[in-house]
């Protein structure tokens, strides 16, 4: 169960204290850079669309089971998976994006929070109401 | 970037070919039996809540790259960016799931189309209108 890397997060986003907590809180506009290789997996990938970015949030504490929601001290402690934080024992970053650009294995994208430098493991379309879309 | 199983998928469904391709599509119910170590990250997580699972689709071919969407032969090679397909570089399943029932650390669940077996690696909320619950 080992993951490999597909491409990088670039972003202006460098700290997380600065960076919003969900995309479509104000997150600006950021690149995925694809490896070449994987070039053939874009094929039918295309501006407009809204897709699912899975990432590998490498700066994340894997240890941590409970956090405050929102890292909003005055809330009661919850389980990490009733939140969305990052701190999780397998810390993989779910983001909703909009493609605004492909150009060759680079893809602009609106609302991703993530963080610069950030390994992208898989991108999946965001599922229609048409099965024969799926 | 090695991801540790949290638990495991409980299901009737053993094989790939009589597997619904996705969830509302007829999956029976089945049940998600996390190890007792995660118990803590559970804390939150309630029956009626729609909730994201994540598993491994350990029998997923991950040297694939483009497929024909649904399986359908018949339909024009996409890259696996654009579909759901098991075979992709990072197999990462991405369920929705509805859960019935929480006992402990086992979630009965409506809605997963993984197969008995399949190693889960996280659960997430969905990301509802009101940040504050986020």
């Amino acid at each position: 169960m080992r993951l490999t890397p597909v491409g990088v997060v670039r972003s202006p986003l460098t700290d997380a204290g600065e960076a919003p907590k969900q995309g479509d809180e104000g997150a600006p506009e950021a690149m995925i850079v694809l490896d070449e290789g994987f070039l053939p997996a874009l094929d039918g990938v295309a501006p407009g669309q809204a897709v699912l970015v899975l990432t590998w949030l490498d700066r994340a504490d894997r240890e941590v089971l409970a956090v405050p929601p929102r890292s909003d001290r005055t809330r009661t402690l919850t389980g990490v998976f009733a939140t969305r934080s990052p701190d999780r024992p397998n810390p993989i970053g779910l983001h909703r994006v909009e493609i605004v650009a492909v150009d060759g294995a680079e893809l602009r994208v609106r609302h991703l929070e993530a963080l610069d430098g950030t390994p992208v493991v898989d991108i999946k379309p965001v599922l229609g109401a048409d099965p024969a879309d799926r």
